[in-house]
């Protein structure tokens, strides 16, 4: 008999993650307060829940996707008090990219009532989730990420165990902050290199095969027209939001002030892309930090 | 009958890439003002020449791999008008990395007198060097750099052409910055999930499978113990040195005010590996930076 | 006859301000867990009491001056509870530097148990607590702070309303963040003037009668000789500890990430001033930042 | 009989300071190429030349208030050759803001010709050209400025003598780039405290009587609305422009390269304007830099 998966939060991320789920044939009851979320994850064969509660009821696995670390405690413990209602033998995987220190407390108050929690931080952003090709960085018991691999292998094409409770958060947070800081610093390379004459596809095909190479000019050149896949090909729309990266670049400016870390360039990183949030540029892409480097029209 | 190749430069760099040419056949005349790196060139078979003037003559290649933009002025226009005594069926490729400025006048000159001058900065290192396995950036007429691929070849493995006259040089610093950039993110990254309890292989190992990959993650990890061969693991040693990057980082500066283009990361690394120069660190690899976020025992 | 105040926390802050009390009249009922502290305490003229709880049995006032946010919350709230051993009509003058979100906690918590709190967090250092000329920038109730004059006056010299709870908290870490930038900022001016030839006391004259003067520049000048009396004068000893600065930035940074402000310069303060902690500075004078510019010996 | 100022430049600046030469009684021969700023100084009393060279000819002074190093050296040696047609016994006074090799290039051109040649670049912007109020920053044979303070008094009140060729432009620059990193160090500061709830009044009365206290926020505060009279309270018009603070940021990070000096916060300074003058703020006030760190309308 199919296995049941309790998915909660079916936005941009979850919806898709859901669905792939649904294909590789568990029964998975859904949950969104967004009622047309809700409705659209129907179509593609979630069954509908109207409430948390009744998604976890008998779920052998227990999926969230939710936007930021108030939502997850709220959901699981502070407000809608969830883990009261899940059984002993699920399994509580939260995919949402909180902060570490709210990732081992649920964990932990999962633990005090006998029930198994993991985090599972993704990368790869809507892309990834609809393709199933997301990478996930676990944290947790070693046993429970290993329970965990049968539902997250239909999602994505990753599954890193990274440690005990919090480093599955830790380790996204890391690579999402070199990922910024690669990105403003190819960003910074090619508008120098073209305001000095040089042609960006010339000066991007060089740094690739050097030692400039990096992830974001590989897949996903900032300068409109090298790539005509890549969002700053199209004017910046798709792709991973700035207000996303600004909310990871927090997390990660959290972490290195609690842990007392320096981070210049991580520092500089959050602060460039928050400013180019304040002027407008909140729901594009991430590579148009670009345009920070170059004229208005 | 074998071509003859002069040479000027037979520091680090320059011998090694001296002795690839030898290897490939060529009559190679070298001249350096360090008589104990000329003498060492002659053991690799490099012909010893007393001046400049001595080895240019009858060349069919001028090679010259010098510290700086002055020296390369002072050799070819200034002090030793070199570019007077070159035949002009010679051709000229001046591997220094120098402001774009002074290889655009030295491109210039040579052309004043009928000389054919190209630029052809490298990447890679010693280590690229003794290998044969460098980079060359080159910039100025297009023909004149594919006459120079029979000199090259020998000492690399990747030749691009970035431009006109120049070009070279910029791309060859946005290159640089942007990996300066990229080592001090990794860095960051790393010392930040340390600090936060992850292991820096695991860590490590997730980051160059997601976005947060880059060339320094992949090959040059500047984490102690992460990379047994890499200059790391070794105390720092070898590779390419704080000085050498913190010269190319001014060299970036100079562009970017030049030509009105903001880099704040750029700019930041300048700093940052200017101050690690400062605080003992000039002859160490440039993956030292690490040392910048760690407690000093 | 003469009030009574508790003075909670006898450290190198608390020691001479409470002594300021016993001068100006009030019978200082003291505690410090630190043994050697309390007495030092005593022989300036302070009763010794054996517990929190005891000190503030009758107290007017209740006065504590902590380390940090998670004491304040302990002594008040989460271990000690002391909040229920305070008489309603005592008044609780918090002189901390906390987190903003604790000090509203903290007046939170005492109003439910009908106690009034303001927060008066402090900037003057030592020097200023010694000679009763303290800055105390305070938040909460505009009543209860008029209230709190009868004790601030006797220690300090500017008595600043900024607002209510938490207020006062975020006025002293803008104006600790602004500090840390001018006296960077200073201590590059200075170093490049001196780097090209320019002699820092003739520099430091021109910039502290022009519009780069700051309160560094005036009373504080980091670079060592151009004031005998200065901290950079004396191996960068006594003064505003390097640590101290760490904290009050790091407690600048939280309140930016949680109010989605962007501080480039801020920022960069709170890791140039760890880069300084981590390689040895962190007990030397704040001022010591110009050394962070400079060749190591 | 009144002395004879030739005044080359009459800009913003020059078109002022020239006016209160002629007001001190001097007689003012002025040439500018543009003939709009020409005619419009004649009405403040200046003498119309038709060239440089009628203009020097038997005047006592030559002062010049040029854009940039290379209308300097265009006008005095290269191009226009001025230095062969001024006097031995006149005095040259460049109060233009040069890099300071340019300043040296000057100075000692002229020394050759047997000419006395001083710079006295200026700070306290236009208010201070049409006041007489200029701070000058002089640099070279401290003879030679003594001899220039008749010029300099009637335009400004504070004649600095910063020490050889050079060191008024060096000085300058440091100044400036203190006063910049305050500047934007004062608008992060307001600007993290209003958007924790602090009223902008109230926290900037608190930093200027603290430890944060600069001359922008006494004289010139960045948030509209705290000064009726400075430039933020008037759209930020008038003042100092931005594209003219990235001309002195840029100035100073050429020096800090030429010295290798470290100025993380000055580099960061010269990026931040950068960003503010691509984005629409080049004509703009330099207080607007606190329009980068607020929502854009």
């Amino acid at each position: 008999m199919a296995k049941t998966v309790a998915f909660l939060g079916l936005g941009h991320m979850g919806a898709p993650m859901a669905s792939n789920l649904v294909t590789a044939g568990f029964t998975v009851k859904g949950f969104d307060p967004v009622t047309e979320l809700l409705d659209a994850a129907v179509e593609s064969g979630v069954e509908k829940c109207l409430s948390p509660r009744e998604s976890v009821d008998c779920a052998d696995f227990v999926v969230s996707m939710l936007p930021n670390s108030a939502a997850v405690e709220c959901l699981y413990i502070d407000t809608d008090k969830l883990l009261e209602s899940i059984a002993r033998d699920s399994l509580v995987i939260d995919c949402s990219t909180i902060a570490a220190n709210s990732a081992k407390r649920l964990t932990h108050e999962a633990q005090i009532k006998g029930i198994h929690a993991i985090e599972a931080p993704v990368s790869g952003g809507v892309a990834g989730a609809s393709k199933g090709t997301l990478s996930f960085m676990c944290g947790g018991d070693a046993g429970d990420v290993d329970r965990a691999r049968e539902v997250l292998e239909p999602m994505g094409s990753n599954i890193f165990y990274a440690g005990a409770a919090g480093a599955g958060q830790t380790a996204k947070i890391c690579n999402n902050m070199l990922l910024a800081i690669q990105m403003i610093g190819t960003a910074e390379a090619l508008q120098m290199g073209v305001d000095n004459g040089l042609d960006p596809n010339v000066l991007s095909e060089i740094m690739v095969k050097s030692s400039g190479a990096n992830w974001s000019l590989q897949n996903y050149n900032p300068y409109p027209g090298v790539m005509p896949e890549a969002p700053a090909s199209k004017n910046y729309s798709g792709g991973f939001m700035v207000k996303l990266m600004c909310k990871d670049l927090g997390l990660a400016q959290e972490a290195a002030t609690h842990s007392k870390s320096y981070t210049p360039l991580g520092s500089m990183a959050r602060n460039l892309y928050g400013i180019l949030s304040l002027r407008g540029g909140s729901d594009l892409d991430f590579s148009s930090i670009q345009k920070l480097f170059q004229t208005v029209d």
